[in-house]
């Protein structure tokens, strides 16, 4: 190609858009030209986030200022409700947008709603959103002019599944418990006493037990693959001591026969960025600590009678988790190699 | 009484061992007289184990040349196969034991035998051996010679599950799922590569998901209580980046009618150290950190049509999990004040 | 004594004031009987600090609606300027108060403004304030009503110096370098981004360099001992990623002949809570986590002519570098048991 | 260029061996080869370290059987004694060596023998050495067949030192006291007690405070380019609770009028790698994890008479202060473009 893509981020202040700007950065094909941020308008960028000194020369702008138009392509690293408002307008200008928040991942309005409290106003937009789960809509994204990436916990846990409900071998009537661990920086870049290192350091607590809006996200995707197995579908987050990584423990009861390493080796035989580890194999989140990469395993449950199985999967919840995966997405859009800035090894230790 | 108690602790060089000292040094009835290693004979415990310096005046002993039989008490914080060896012949010099290793933890030698790969040699002390699990055991406790105090995922595990087992009150041929989070202090104080600061830093991983030794001992007390479920127990444990602390999050499928906060409550309403949390809470681990308590709140599994709940329980492995209750056995085996020693509060932050 | 006394505590919400908590629940000569808290007023203490459940049965009460006039003595754990402004009142009315805050501790009322940028408006309160590190100023402290508990830097800096300034044992014009380091406990719980998990956790770095009010603090201390020096004094402050802890490396050069270890280990002879540990000792700070103890090392700088010497000391901030020291106060004013609801043992690991 | 430089790594099995790899397996103009460990011959590098899964498809070979003289340079990450061994007959077979130990990085033989308990028999190889601290010695290294890499502590310290030891800044006869901290990670990848993370977690403490053997390393240097204030040096290492990471917090003495901002900002205005911060920063170790980068910010003492400045360093440990060092000296040596392979963003949060 000729020339880079133009990139703009809406809300670059957070963890997702510093990630964002540090995997963009190395990018043959795209660069950053703009980032907005109302509180740090007229900030540079190398001033607020130390390790893009000598990276950037950027300087944050107020979203009205921002030539956001002049783009190719706008992530929005946002609280839910900003790109419901502002993504319209861009995509009638011909600017695609990838949306990191969860504005459009539910399709189903009234659910949306429900979890996150606030009227849904983009009834249009969301006709046409993809999902932007790579691994499963491919196809989709590639056509897509708005993609939802997915939330962390449901990359996570649906990843393992896919080639599970999509060949019906989950028993219904059983549960399928997925059991997830994240990091803090899952919680965001936000001044609460919770994510305080003195509150969340050396201490491991469950949370949103009564409910955690990446649940009906999940079930959506269970529903669309395997449709009677979505209601039986348990999710329960918790969080660790550490900064990033997420790890799930989902426990599936499978029909009789069901191999499911073979299912997911066969399924992600091509993938660049889903690792299915040998059989026995536990991952751990260091592994892909700043990767763009999902590991998962499997292991029976042992001394146990039914064909039950454990499905261990890991990722970093700020690359394959969420500004990974939007590159990704960004690169099936624009029909550029897919591993384009993404190709960074893992950090370990 | 008159005088205190005499006690020994053998293999004090771990953290169970330095915590039983931690514990022991502000106990009003008893006091440690004698402390054994093979590999520090001779070094003063001030200058192993810092914390303890004007705390205690002892100096490691070599097990040959300490006279174990001199104590009321001895306690085994070893690896396994010690107890066994040497436990009899204090028992027959009157000397009361509490195995804080898992040599008499399983009645079942056979099942014995295989998780833990040694002939077991010690038939008749097994024979009279009480499962030290205080809130299950108290009354056998009190008439006990020999206590083998219970594993530190079978503590966490247990305590949420005995109330509702005792009244028969989970579902046949549905599992019971164990999802278990541990400090990394549960894998002792030896020279691994495994837990150094740079290998479980920062990290999230399974392990022993093809079976743990904790498996069957966890096992035997859901088959004391509710025969037929005992095969339907699954156990997956995890290392979280913490020094202290276990969480455990186990899944159950209820009969209908039953409402294990009101079980659990009423199984508690005395207990010194289980505290049931009003419902929707959600217990930390640094909640009970250094403390002897185990506590435990439940939730129903939301947007699910069975009679599906989530037990939470914490407690700090070394403490409740190990040397606390160990102990709270001795206080109860000596009718003691059962909070004798034990009554300090957790350290948060 | 025939009854306990009666303590309130104000800003109890903070890391200093559930440490106060957890000091004074097993303390056998007193007892909290009101705790306050503008926000959280109504709010019960086990639903604020779950570590405190089942240990207190207390309210968090509006500061104007407790009745603190009927304490013995009230402990301020509030941001400065609230004990200048309500301790006054109280001691007219007889009540003794230990300010946590920084509000008493400089006795020049220029320096104090221009440090904490507020006018000082307890002049006469102040004449009476006694600064209350317990090693130094015992015999004041015994006939306080109104005690400055310390920083907690000046009191892991100061208690090395003080043997040494006290003999005038430090060479003048040469500069005394106090390198600290603290775990983020130190920052407070407060809502900020700073001191998040994701921020503070996995990094190291200065603050402060270009003035720390502590620094005025500690020149204070070391003007009043050997006042030629002061000016010499150099302190840069460290966070570092752990919890609780703080170290201070000290770099002095003393006057010919002068031995720091024999001045040390003379000074703190009889000492409850300052342990002066073997020369080559290198103190931990996990060898004092949640205890009332300040270690002290000396090492020679090696390889260098002069007689310079390193002083290494470690405290647990929270507690002798604030909560602990603040109950040592206590216990010296009402002539009761130094060591009085601090014989706790450090939790290690 | 028309083909890849061939790479062999000697001890690929620790800490800079994999972050080695890591580097490299993205640097455009060299592949890795060969990495040999007697301890893990035939052990694929993906079951090794499971970071690098998909990455290489390598597998550990005995030192004996690679075949290194076929490689263009070859990497030690070995113990010490291990490059004075085989380093000259490497050396004699054309292939270039970047030793990462210290075997060569002293060029006093006595003063070796001294701190690291060996005979040195390698004293051909010695005389030929180049002491690899890019910024200071890029001329030579572009010369050299063998190059020392230099230590973790003496890159971290010299950095800042060296544009004022060039101009003779420091006063004669005042102290130069650095202040060091590690992560962890510097210790490698043993299995030892005193760094597993229950150990070395949520602590902090000195070592090595007797002598360290990164003293007379610094001190070479510092002789080398102000021969009078070499003897004037202060060391003192910390371990800090955090994995990788280092920050020296260094104090000297400067002749009147010196203005160390400026000399720093000359000396480092075209370098890729040393990025000097605006005057009154703190750089943070996060700022680089991962990056080749030092950051070096400087800020005068507070209210302090003298002319003394107090220089702030942060790195990367295993990278500026190991692996990124011995990628840039490959890539001088070669005449790569020296960020080839190092153009990496620090990983933040």
């Amino acid at each position: 190609m000729t020339s880079k893509l133009k990139i703009g981020i809406v809300g670059a202040t957070g963890y997702t858009g510093v990630e964002l700007l540090r995997l963009l950065a190395k990018h043959p094909h795209a660069e950053v030209t703009a980032i907005t941020s109302r509180g740090e308008a007229g900030v540079h960028i190398a001033d607020y986030f130390p390790s893009l000194r000598g990276v950037y020369d950027l300087t944050f702008q107020d979203p009205e200022q921002a030539q956001l138009n002049q783009c190719d392509v706008v992530f929005f690293a946002t609280p839910h409700g900003v790109a419901m408002r502002d993504a319209p307008a861009l995509l009638e200008q011909g600017v695609r947008v990838i949306d990191l928040s969860a504005d459009f991942r539910i399709q189903d309005v009234p659910t949306w709603e429900k979890w996150y409290g606030l009227p849904f106003t983009a009834q249009a937009a969301l006709q046409e959103a993809v999902y932007g789960l790579c691994e499963l809509n491919r196809a989709q994204i590639q056509q897509a002019r708005l993609v939802a990436n997915p939330g962390c916990y449901p990359t996570c846990v649906s990843l393992p599944l896919i080639p599970l409900l999509q060949q019906q071998a989950l028993l219904p009537n059983m549960p399928i418990i997925a059991d997830c661990k994240s990091g803090v920086s899952g919680a965001g870049r936000k001044a609460v006493v919770g994510t305080l290192l003195c509150e969340a350091g050396d201490n491991f607590k469950a949370y949103g037990v009564a409910g955690h809006r990446h649940l009906p996200e999940i079930k959506q995707t269970i529903q669309s693959l395997q449709h009677e197995v979505a209601q039986q579908f348990i999710f329960v987050p918790h969080l660790t001591p550490m900064i990033r990584g997420m790890h799930a423990t989902t426990y599936v009861h499978l029909k009789d026969g069901v191999q499911p390493h073979d299912l997911l080796q066969q399924y992600y035989a091509n993938s660049l960025f889903v690792d299915v580890m040998p059989m026995g194999s536990t991952p751990e989140t260091r592994s892909v600590r700043g990767a763009n990469v999902c590991r998962i395993a499997v292991q029976r449950a042992p001394e146990y009678t039914g064909n039950v199985w454990i499905l261990l999967s890991v990722q970093d919840n700020l690359v394959k988790g969420a500004a990974g995966q939007a590159v990704q997405n960004m690169n099936i859009m624009f029909d550029l190699p897919e591993t384009a800035g993404l190709d960074n090894v893992a950090l370990l230790p």
